[in-house]
């Protein structure tokens, strides 16, 4: 749809109607008193390629169709059901997600997966590459935190879900990931998306800080266009005026998620609270709004943790959480998966 | 905490040293070999009254303490629980609040108020008055609707909701009203709290859509200042970048002010939802986050609303989404008021 | 322009065109692959009176026409320039309104009086009546604040700049005041706008902290309706996640208010700056944005200033202040009026 | 400074300052009657790493240093000037750095770089890997735009500015670049700051739409640390509720950034404006508030562009563009570089 000022010509007009046709669209003119209205209506990809609000005339131009498609649930009514050596998050099965912010040691990490496996968790989170606002705070153990991770996984069956930072270490990371984590801060990393969207594994794609609900789910597109649908989303607050918080979760966008598109969708509450006492009352509510599952983080001894220290449950408090939570999962229907 | 500037000269400490003294308080002077910083302990309404960003030196005044006292649950440990006719709210007591966006008619406020009494709402809400951002909407039918409410109440025997815009209109509205809403627009109508704040009617005090928690709490403050301490607060979403819902619904806000204030605090999700399908959802998530109340917007026919049409509640599935909410007060441990 | 979902009947596309003719508007339907739109043309106040997002059916409602109309540049293409005592604002009249935050007592008042109008200041701001976050604070003098102003302008003969917070205040208010300011977190109190549109007086209102450019236009359209045209808009800056400076000055809206508006637009930086050493490169920004005009604090000993403090400019520096916009005004092809 | 919560016991106390003094700081306690305050002396490096916040008792931790060491002004009062090829940003020179959003092909590239160059521009830019929001529209020539941009320097003698995006492409993009820009959505892109930390060319750190000016600094910070200091910093625009631009230019960030580091800072408007009839304000607004230069788009017929069609400036309108901004530069006392 595309709104021509009071001002246009006839020839500014025509102009836009030729370069519709060029590229395939059918194009109808509609003579209001105040503004002449152009209906397009053609292949999304070719009229996205195309600079119409550069044209000479022309005033805004109103996207009436929705600009991912493989992701809609249009092409897809039926929710998509991730399943990962067993454990599955989608329609009715809740994911819940946790572990250490960040792997520091072999106990620390060993001792947070028996916490949450015996507690019922269906995945093991843990972050070997950390991306860090400051360069003079940890920033992981890198490879070795993966190796770390694998003998987790060993112990308690649970399937790994770690975090992806560079093209070059695709290889090693999928090797022990059973879900590959794209970052906040990469969501429009879409070389990261490409490469992710060439590999077989499911991918927990977070919603950058500042990214729409549009660009989260066009960020997906770009993984799904790679041909790998897997995909989990990830709503973990967003940045406003609000400092109460560290961040202000978005718990609309995940029931807007759900209508629009087919994927899960997962809620991270851990870095919005900042503090451990409000993840309960968030993880809560980010399950009765609809959410898929949660993923959440636990530490033996959070005070010890090199990593976001204060919102981290402690480990042997988190059956508790988990009892906790699992009580809104079933009222909504839904089971851990 | 007053941080002086690196070149922050010894005068110049001096100086906010004996004017801090000067107004009652403490100071204590601690070097560092990159700033110096000044405690000062005192009278937080003395402190607030000294212009000390504005001192020669000072490079930034870090207050340590919360700037509201009466609301906060330092003062009252204790969850403040109003009641209005028999109907309560805070601590386990849940307010189920609803009714028509506006008063339009006899026979819409009348139907509306039958519905969700019969479904077991605790109180009435209607406009009168209305804020709309065009001028060329309907505003309300004013005095005439307030009338028609006391008809409702009379009928249904619930409680009701209704907004004070104009000062003027003070006794008007507290002849009908069983609590005074102030809207989010008026959050900052400091004379409006303040005429508010000496009634001896509860007070519906809503959150600005660009306040902070902590404006909020302010905004309380005035009112209970001067006297009024029976204060509701309702979160109905902020101003964020994202476009998909009208407002990005903040129910993290709810978990914080649980901890800092005694005061109920409810939720209204029609507004934040802005399409009807939204707002069950984000109910539930409002109950589960812990809020003590949602206020909810249904109509008889809401294709024929004047007012936010897509976001109420057909009046013939009000008793559907009672029960829907219901079920998560119940597991919350809270019993609908 | 109402675009029907990809499930709409063509019962609800139907119903949706008979309330359309019904509201005196012509309706055209077309049908697309994925979605069917329909063009309604006529008139903007019977449109927005119509609740079309709420019919079945209706995916989104896109508005092609602006909803203000007396504010808008394509109603009058002309500058509007207002004359207030001889002093003019708009077109190529650039003013420099100056003045305390608050009338605090008649020397501070009269000093900065003297101060900026020997400096160039074209008019004096002055607050009688504060609206302060805290209750705690100081609220200013109220009327007896109005007639120190009275008594500067007289000196002076600088017309006067002034807050009007209270419907009750308005006789007192326009007895002194030239230009009656309507404030930031007022401007959306639609009482007052419609007060201040039966005035004769020049109207300076200031947006919202959270107001889209589009809610000011309708603020101002607001005033227009009643009668009053002579408007000033104040840009004073927005809330955003960014906290270094108290609020983010948006000057991009300068640029885009001058488009859409025949309104004078000006900027008061001393808000958003916080500290008076970035008033200057603020204001001078907001000049060479295009704006017709600035309104800055001044102060005789800002560290004794009651409010506002940090950001007031010394009076004996406003000379220079005044010496450095006019150069930039003077870039712009302006004049100080 | 670490506040204690009004229920902080005395052993609580006691272990953070334990802690603190077995990292090496000086910790001294002061009690009040609602908190205690300890304040923490030592260096930011080892506390940084101290997970403060979640230590029982513990209610808040505020800092009173910045978190940033090399990019501060502090540390280096002169104001860094970064030369390439002859030309030089920073203090008194100003940078005009003009191109295309996107290498389209070689006949736009040097007919652009030309028109740029004539106009008095110093620099080149032009996107060869383009990140965009749909995988749908064209991501830039690749490793072939390179080598047209080195063309168009051998012809202009223009430096060229260009984006790295993948890590991988670290060799091919330095190969060509005489400046390497990192992009908003890549400024906490860790491993890509820390790659370019360790070229020795000039960085060009474009502000991320959600980062803080603290967060640019941290970003700076990490490029700093890996030993290269010849750092650009560029603000573009804010993501911010206001949609009547694309960004929200805060314009305020540039001022306090100018007091915050001694780097050279400049400004994009053209990805804040959208359109380029907004451009030119916004440019010379950026100018004014102190910026050391300005980064724009041109293309030779922006209505055939590939990318950004809409903000564009045509080539053929360069020149007086550039005028009208050297009248700015030549008013704050610069000189185009």
């Amino acid at each position: 749809m595309i709104v021509m000022g009071s001002g246009a010509t006839a020839d500014q007009i025509e102009h836009v109607v030729v370069r519709l046709r060029e590229a395939g669209a059918d194009a109808r003119v509609s003579h209001g008193r105040e503004a002449t209205v152009i209906g397009a209506i053609g292949e999304r990809e070719a009229l996205a390629g195309l600079p119409l609000e550069g044209f000479p005339g022309v005033e805004r131009v109103l996207p009436i169709l929705k600009p991912y498609k493989l992701v809609a649930r249009e092409l897809s009514p039926d929710p998509t059901v991730i399943e990962v050596r067993g454990r599955k998050i989608g329609d009715s099965f809740f994911g819940l997600i946790a572990g250490p912010c960040t792997v520091e040691n072999r106990e620390q990490t060993l001792e947070t997966a028996r916490a949450v496996a015996a507690a019922g968790a269906t995945m093991l989170r843990g972050g070997a590459f950390k991306p860090r606002t400051s360069p003079y705070t940890f920033q992981g153990l890198g490879l070795d935190a993966l190796e770390l991770l694998r003998e987790a996984r060993e112990e308690t069956g649970l399937p790994i879900v770690t975090e992806l930072l560079d093209p070059r270490h695709v290889e090693d990371v999928i090797d022990v990931a059973d879900v590959v984590q794209i970052g906040a801060r990469n969501m429009q990393n879409f070389l990261l998306l490409a490469e992710v969207g060439r590999i077989d594994k499911p991918v927990l794609l977070k919603r950058g800080p500042s990214a729409s609900v549009e660009e989260l789910l066009m960020a997906a597109e770009y993984v799904a266009k790679e041909g790998n649908e897997q995909i989990i989303l990830c709503e973990r607050g967003i940045k406003t005026f609000e400092s109460s918080l560290r961040y202000t979760l978005d718990l609309g966008s995940v029931a807007v998620l759900k209508e629009e598109t087919h994927l899960p969708v997962i809620v991270d509450p851990s870095h919005a609270a900042g503090r451990r006492a409000l993840v309960l009352p968030l993880a809560r509510a980010a399950i009765a709004v609809g959410a898929n599952g949660i993923m959440v983080e636990s530490h033996p001894r959070p005070e010890e943790a090199l990593c976001d220290a204060a919102q981290q449950i402690p480990a042997d408090e988190f059956g508790e959480f988990a009892r906790e939570v699992a009580e809104v999962v079933a009222l909504m229907g839904k089971q851990v998966g």
